[in-house]
């Protein structure tokens, strides 16, 4: 089963606020009196030439905060390799696990014995856990005898920059597998809250129309509904 | 003349989304039915709770921009020290100062000898500058003869965490006067805005009850207005 | 079975390199000239007045590089948030885990049923690893269940400003008791290496004498030999 | 007169130390004892393998510390601008400017009016800020009258990631002329410090081939010779 996400929290008309800080940079207008309207045409220029010239840091001033359910500490532990970003984890010192959530990997689920072997391994720790729990160890370090595939819930947040970079990253085809489809999520979710920002985002093939990769996948992605309609 | 400074763009509902961000952190629940209600009374209790125990990270996730005019390149060149914030600011490369503004320090001000000096030699500076670009010198060389306390425009945008960081430095009595007039300012509209967020929030004297400088200017702050209401 | 740590690697002359770079910013002198000689002085000078003031910068001029083994992914996990730290982990998508190699937590390793318990799941743990290789899952998807007390290596890299900061968290006697002996074997080593820099060290109660939490307990550190002096 | 650099303190065997890391996340061995000898040759394997997988992490192991005089504030304003970078800057607060040494732009200095103009405004705004001192003003409020082209001196310490990073901005010919030559010289110490880590290191004409700005100055460098040996 694979992660959930939701958008709970954003700048508001977050292009607007990267346009007008663009603006800025180069125009003899105070700040304040900068500020780009509804509807002004210019926010698209200005984004586009961002874009073109490598000015990022404007992405920075726009932010967005998703609710993430049903990740592994697997992925969690790669997720908070990002610094640009902030989160906050369920914590398994404080929370008892109470149930026997993991994420089971897909090349697990396809093939029935492996499978087999992971339920019954899955549910042994779980049970493990709780007799340990039972004769009062802390949870804090019953927690060492659970799974890595154990979900995780946490509250993410990234400005636009970050996020352009994390889908450069984790959006390449020979990424692992489970933090591509929390990349994908969160893109589907940021492109629909502000399209010019995000318009296109993702690994080089699609941005800059070659592999930054040392080894190619040889399938560049040649648009962002390529991306996005994929399969977990 | 001091700096002006407005609020552009924020996280909307901040206290409810860092006050989420931290219920998740010690609950069971799912991150996406985390999410506290408007009028939610258990919003306060843990933004107090995240202050008491010193868990500052929630407040990451929730930002707040900011558009400074009238700022001295001598106050911008401290200010963009701040690494856990995103600036853009007008660029002397790009954008021909045309005006004769300058901060003036108020000590400067107060003594009419210092001031003639100095608004001489700012008159001057400008002059020097326009026979500069007259003659072919690019707008960034030419920019070399103006004096640091010429004025500049940016936006500025931090979380709530790093605003904590900043004021607790910025607004301390013994910081320079215009970076701690622009920390007033932007705490004004920031407690305003999210008064649970920042209630308090100032020098240690303030929200400690100590001070944390080697030498004590002996004048501790006693409230937020007192620390609101000064004079620039 | 607790962490071992080494250090590897480290700026030569730390503390003249912070002494000098402090100097610097209340010197008239050239760069290039105020460097301090071996034996000078005013090194201790310059420390200590940086930490009396709280000026603190000039501690991230001087590194310090660590081999870590015995770490389990419950630790490397929190250590990882450390945002102003550099990591270079043993990846689980690239390196087989051939032993049943995992910290057990003291809380276990003293109760025998417990210990039992543990011992059981975590061997049945590496045989349902070892079998979900067997049948061709990749390795980055059978680690999904290992148990996140899996032992993993790693070499981290701080500056003395951080490092400071680690130790005022991570070695409070409220700490995760893994991540507190990691932090007081890297305090070892750090302080021998650059006694200057790392005297005194430590949480609040050592080096402000006076406790940070929201609840203390009750049992303030008075010197640094006593914190190092721990069992783990 | 452009400004000085030396290089003051570094990572002892830097290359071995990055090596080293990167072996670490592929190798089932121990990170005490994976450190890489003198003359081990897989040294250079692992750097060129980093560099071509764009895997960059280890690179942050090794850092490098500048002494640097000479630099205008115009670049020290842009220079710190970098992040992930310590600086420590003589400050105007505490430090009494007693010469009238600035930065005169190559534009400025080719063409004898200009320079003329220059030269003359420089000189009365060193009296202006004497004059001001001697009335009292003291010199944290003197120093706006100050022109941004005066020296300023630092220590600067970026590790071998950010280098990159740097020389892949501020090499390019469209970068600011002070900034690259801050730039150029900086990389001549690091390359000769540590040539395995920096071969190739420079805008991304070198680097990748291609260039990365919106438009292309025409001619891209074709080695590090090319860069290193252009006049300030």
């Amino acid at each position: 089963m694979a992660c959930e996400v939701q958008l709970v929290a954003q700048t508001p008309a977050p292009e607007r606020v990267v346009a007008s800080a663009a603006k800025l940079c180069y125009s003899p207008s105070r700040a304040s009196d900068i500020f780009l309207g509804p509807g002004d045409e210019s926010v698209v220029f200005f984004l586009k030439k961002l874009r073109s010239i490598g000015h990022l840091s404007p992405f920075e001033h726009a932010s967005f905060t998703f609710a993430v359910d049903g990740l592994s500490r697997v992925a969690s532990h790669q997720l908070v390799r990002h610094r640009l970003a902030s989160f906050s984890q369920q914590s398994q010192r404080y929370v008892k696990m109470t149930s026997a959530a993991a994420v089971t990997p897909p090349s697990v689920s396809a093939l029935p014995e492996a499978k087999d072997i992971f339920e019954r391994q899955l549910s042994s720790a779980m049970d493990a856990y709780g007799r340990l729990i039972a004769l009062g160890i802390p949870k804090e370090d019953a927690r060492f005898i659970l799974p890595h595939g154990a979900e995780t819930s946490l509250m993410l947040t990234m400005n636009a920059r970050e996020l352009h970079h994390f889908f450069s990253l984790r959006l390449c085809r020979r990424a692992q597998w489970e933090i591509r489809d929390l990349a994908r999520k969160i893109l589907a979710l940021a492109h629909k809250a502000a399209p010019a920002l995000f318009e296109p985002s993702g690994p080089s093939c699609l941005t800059q129309g070659r592999c930054a990769e040392a080894q190619s996948c040889g399938r560049p992605f040649s648009s962002m509904e390529e991306i996005l309609s994929e399969d977990s």
